[in-house]
């Protein structure tokens, strides 16, 4: 019997590792700049906690998680998104209680029972931070500023972020009304999801995918026109600092993101693809009502979730190449049993040394090992026979330049450090 | 409501994420060395195949995976451990067609039901390798010493390697045979899970805890008498190889691992711990029918799995210091509405030249921002005010001298580079 991976999900293979390696280590640099620190919650959490993190009118909660019993007859459910096990940790920890705001960040798995496509997986991965304890946009901006960052820093060009405001909840609800107003009339034309939404979020019309639906949401009233002084300056202090470092974005009253408990501040980040339609690669906002929610004090909140899957295909469609470090320094071709026997010390010399270092484990032919050592790409091959053992002495081939040398074998690993300059 | 972790899972919190960061890139460097190559298997895989992988007669699959039906109505289980995902990825992509033999590891967490209890969790984390294709024993010492040079990387001392050989199918067979008639006159006496194994899978009542059993275990007769000149010269060959390498190793002949499908080689990486029992901190061996029960050719196979948090609290109980690397190096404190404007452009172009930075975002008096960068150890405060924006000039301490300078305002990144040494 033969076993595949299970629908919707990949693995990822040595070759694309290396990317992620890469993406990983920029995420840790840019967080360590910032002063952002890594919680790692587990893969599962109880089942309420999305339910009230998440919100339970949620696409994500009503069709999409991944929910079981544990044989301890608790309903768990595999973490659809990233925010709501951070802002359990900080409120099961107390880290309210130490130095503010506190910044966070998260880097891993998260699953979705959604229909597989390109960019959406059942198994995903994000790169989430969070801030608690402050009102001051400056921080609103500061998120939006590490997205960027990471996108830099990985060559991704053409990132725009889209921002809205949402204001607070009491303004929404007096715009719902003027949304519902609005859509009535056209109840019959809306898409089924949409008409189902009208009463329940009618906002989430407004980023509907059907084409009359958004025919019909084009002219509806725009949230910018609702919002009070106090969000109006938030605002505008907002797209002020963003000037102000030279973020490119476009305000889209339009924008409304998935998830219910956004306050203020909505964005996202999307990018242009050559010959394809702008992908959106993650967003964020403020939200200054969850922690409260979750059962710690109030305290407002804000931060972003991008798609890593996403960010790599919009990296290759861009036809971005990441650096990637592969390099193996030195395959040994041995002759004979003696000198197999003594390249195993040798291949452990220069490992310690910091070398990246292979022989054969096939018994093969001296052509055979070469043929290897070829295909493996090494740089230098070391030949080591009973010859070379008698004469203490080694014969050491550059394959990028095709130069030999015969040198001592006991200098063998210093002559390879310098060589390949570690 | 206020919501907890789950049991038997715990988050890793921001002070203790540096010392998994540590770990991961050493984990990284070694493989670099040894030329593993890191596979990521998903989360969870068709229940299935860890019935097959892991084997049907084990506690894993017995009592301790994590199964639940998707919404398509799959049975899905969350990995209890690493090797079977990575030996179906091997199958699915057909790696065996690739050059030989593949070297691979994987790390990252698993899940298994058990009773929480110090180093044991319900979500912990497993650092594995595994080699396709190679019988050569040296392969196997490559394993083990890629185990003992990432304990060295991390200061772990006094490891210790217990090895054994659980020689073939058809000789362990043979053995079985004389277990049970070596047991059955103990029968009564022994404990409960041991009288069940009794003629299922003799060799596990060897590692049984229950102090009786392991009294009559004691006695019981040894596979190494019953290995073959095959079996034995492969033996010997490892064991010469370790003392070559100086690896410090002892046979143990009661040594058998959990899993079923073990061949030749068994070892278990066991450590030291002042004042308290020696603990098991990873283990493997050599597998050389798990392929084709997969699905895939005939191939051998060899590997470890080593547990993280084991190597972790190891590392605490012998009181060894991880480097951590959390420096803040500056820290903007300003004086007035402009000043706090101007910080939000040098914070951010502190931060693009590599600096760890921070201001405040509480509106704090001048007095609590000093408090802050105190409290946060910053290397450096830089006190920006109207006056100095005036001047253009700015003011610098360093908080671990408590030398200040004045500096032309233009110049503070240059400076702070240079006094940081980034």
């Amino acid at each position: 019997m033969s076993y595949r991976v299970p629908r919707g999900t990949f693995d990822i293979l040595p070759e694309e590792v290396n990317i992620w390696h890469y993406i990983e280590r920029q995420v840790q640099e840019i967080c360590r700049r910032y002063r952002y620190r890594e919680v790692r919650t587990p893969l599962f959490e109880h089942t309420e906690l999305f339910v009230r993190g998440v919100g339970d009118t949620t696409d994500i909660v009503e069709k999409e998680m991944y929910t079981f019993n544990d044989r301890g007859d608790r309903s768990l459910t595999l973490r659809p998104e990233g925010t709501a096990g951070v802002v359990r940790s900080f409120v099961e920890h107390k880290m309210y209680g130490q130095s503010l705001p506190s910044k966070l960040y998260y880097f891993g798995p998260m699953f979705r029972y959604e229909r597989p496509q390109a960019g959406r997986n059942r198994q995903f991965h994000q790169f989430g931070i969070e801030v608690f304890g402050s009102h001051d946009p400056a921080i609103d901006v500061e998120v939006i500023a590490v997205g960027m960052d990471l996108f830099k820093s990985l060559g991704l060009k053409e990132v725009e972020v889209e921002i809205n405001s949402v204001a607070t909840p009491e303004i929404r609800q007096n715009y719902f009304e003027k949304l519902i107003e609005y859509f009535t009339p056209y109840q019959e034309e809306l898409a089924k999801d949409a008409r189902e939404r009208l009463h329940r979020n009618p906002m989430r019309i407004l980023d509907s995918k059907d084409p009359r639906t958004k025919e019909i949401a084009a002219d509806a009233p725009s949230i910018l026109d609702f919002l009070d002084e106090e969000c109006l300056s938030y605002f505008n202090q907002v797209k002020r600092y963003l000037d102000l470092l030279e973020i490119p974005y476009r305000v889209n009253d339009r924008l409304v993101r998935g998830l219910d408990y956004y306050t203020h501040t909505a964005f996202e980040f999307v990018v242009d693809i050559p010959g394809a339609q702008a992908s959106t690669i993650g967003g964020g906002g403020r939200y200054n009502g969850l922690v409260q929610e979750i059962g710690g004090p109030e305290m407002p909140g804000v931060g972003f979730g991008l798609g890593i899957e996403r960010i790599i295909l919009a990296c290759k469609a861009q036809g971005v190449e990441l650096p990637i470090h592969d390099q193996l320094d030195c395959f040994i071709v041995t002759i004979g049993e003696e000198a197999k026997l003594h390249s195993i010390q040798l291949l452990h010399d220069l490992r310690q040394a910091g070398l990246a270092c292979e022989r054969d484990y096939l018994d093969r032919k001296v052509k055979g090992q070469m043929k290897a050592a070829d295909r493996e790409n090494a740089r230098f091959v070391v030949i080591l026979g009973e010859e070379e053992l008698e004469r203490k002495e080694i014969n050491v081939k550059s394959l990028e330049t095709g130069e030999q040398e015969q040198i001592p074998l006991d200098t063998v690993v210093d002559y390879l450090m310098k060589k390949t300059l570690k």
